[in-house]
């Protein structure tokens, strides 16, 4: 399995981050989100260095120019709610992908003790095609991992890319553990490496649905 | 109930509707999602006009000027899955605004009787606040009304702003007859007439969230 | 002539105008100039409900629908530099128009004395067509008057919308002497009654083109 | 001096320039300008894995996170008018940068002889900082020199990123020669053969200008 971390070279992506992780840039929600977007606009082109691609004669206004257009049909799927803006920057690089919705929470049955319950899922076939499940936190890997197996009711996929804001080193191990190593690629902004009692990664951003749409009751 | 129906007057929004109803136009999906962002923009700031604001006094590079501020605590709801672009128009304009998704879906017993489940919530308080609730199409308005009914365990609006791309007449009398009278708005890009047999808008747009996302398994 | 103060009627437009004053608030460029953008697009909107249409049959993926497109060939011409993000925004809402741009600036030869020069212009024919001349500040209204003399080599408009986000009360006199009473259209966030020495207006923002871009050498 | 083609590695940028130069989906005013935009986008964030950074401790909500942040001032220049959305795509990514505008255009003396004139410039001091030059089309590469040479009167940059969609051998080889070869990066989605008598780029895209934003008159 294929991890590829951003932090390990410098670029706009560590300027975003660092503004997603700060305490007082992050209170303004339009920046926020905006960053979130632009890491996962970021990402689909990195992505897409890694895809396959079908030579095209396209006629310009002057002559014709051999073009190469993408050749792999690709699904964007996402875990509500705090995926939706991470998401969002996919699909504006990605604009002809089919899209998948997945919803999946964790239920505490006590202080360090929880199980992800799957709500909602809304997604095309995904037989064949290139599986990208962006979710911009992954604590312990087990909301993804949920999503994931809900998405296999739906085919399986040639490639699955696991996108991610912060990871925490557990949630790594966790998807390496369970996710099929030969065709499954992580892309990841930094990882974290302590997760606290309640599940959250530190130092981390917070809780990145609250800061993108506000505290939920 | 006030019903705002922006067919009557036509405007840009017009210019849009017509672009999301052309069965070819509608296939470039970037400009589909882009033309709901824009009419979700379009109806917060009319919806904008109607609401309170606060004098404060700025202080500029050169001196201080009277200011006028939103006052009202906004909350921007939605249903998933076709929501979510309408819902990021009305985001992009109403930025320091509170979200709430909600998820449901038509359940058919067969062929022109269904219900409708809600699976998903996440949504603050709304107490007291002003509910704008966006969905694109509302079909016969069951899943708006299962939508505000579940909303309502987060508390008691001040006011509701019902939202909506494309409504059909039976619709509208469905939220007439089943939302507050004295605080509900409801704004509409247009009223198509007819409703068919799998509860489809005639001649409406076809399904939004196909169109906006792909089509569904 | 028609002058609409948006000042008038508290609106989203009265929110950004805070934030786009605010001596604080204002060293966000981002939100600088997305606050630009989302003025203009609201004034693109309101001036639309202005504008003729014509009805067309459009055809659904279920029907025919009678809709209503844009009939007026909209050109958008702005003075640069400070105009880009105020233009983008009118772009963003009428993405099928053509498109002017001037360049106008203020040679002082003393401090409460200047001229303007026009040194850019590239623009379609404007004969017969609306053209909309959008500027964020009008100070004393000079390059306003200049860049639409400039753009009247290019043929006579059938309507002129004069766009602009705070305009001095001298400025908007000026406007008034100085375009067709019969078929201007003025368009402004706010109108400060005070113009300095340095023919800045207050309490105003400051420069938007610095605010917006960067100081300029 | 280094010269970095897209076209070598295929990506979301060989898909956007097929888009770009298909005389059918060009007629998209709204998809042109995007795809500059993105282009724009990726080459910023390209540019960015090549620039400097400072290591900043930044308090997160819950601890403090060793973060990384861009240590170098960008500024964003381009040429009138063609460059706008292109730089668009600059500056929603280095969105703290500052900026210039130049404006420069050809002077046709008979058919395949021409000058190029400096009509317009605004710029920050450029002394010492990175300068990135983004023009959509390099068919000769005089502008860019002579927009270069222009923005020198404002400092002596301590890099210059030269960035375009299409450029020609021709201009390349033009850079090659007239700009700094120890401190010059050359940025380009592709590299065409072909330079006509009219100076256009073939195949190219054809006039990147009015496809933008409609023809001049």
């Amino acid at each position: 399995m294929k991890i590829i971390n951003f932090a390990e070279q410098p670029s706009l992506v560590s300027q975003y981050m660092s503004e997603l992780r700060d305490v007082e840039v992050q209170k303004d929600m339009l920046r926020f989100r905006r960053n979130l977007e632009r890491i996962g606009e970021i990402m689909a082109y990195e992505m897409s260095k890694t895809m396959s691609y079908r030579n095209v004669d396209v006629v310009t206004p002057l002559a014709v120019a051999e073009c190469q257009q993408l050749a792999e049909e690709v699904v964007l799927a996402t875990i509500f709610r705090a995926g939706i803006p991470f998401h969002k920057g996919f699909l504006d690089y990605f604009d002809h992908a089919q899209n998948a919705f997945v919803s999946a929470y964790r239920k505490y049955r006590e202080k360090e003790n929880f199980d992800v319950f799957i709500e909602y899922i809304a997604s095309p076939s995904i037989e064949g095609k290139t599986l990208v499940i962006a979710d911009p936190m992954l604590a312990t890997g087990s909301s993804m991992e949920l999503s994931y197996r809900a998405l296999l009711t739906k085919g399986d996929p040639a490639h699955i890319h696991v996108a991610s804001v912060i990871a925490s080193r557990k949630a790594i191990d966790y998807i390496k553990e369970t996710f099929p190593a030969d065709k499954t690629t992580v892309w990841v902004g930094a990882i974290d490496e302590v997760i606290n009692d309640h599940s959250y990664i530190v130092p981390g951003l917070g809780d990145a649905g609250d800061l993108a749409y506000g505290i939920k009751e």
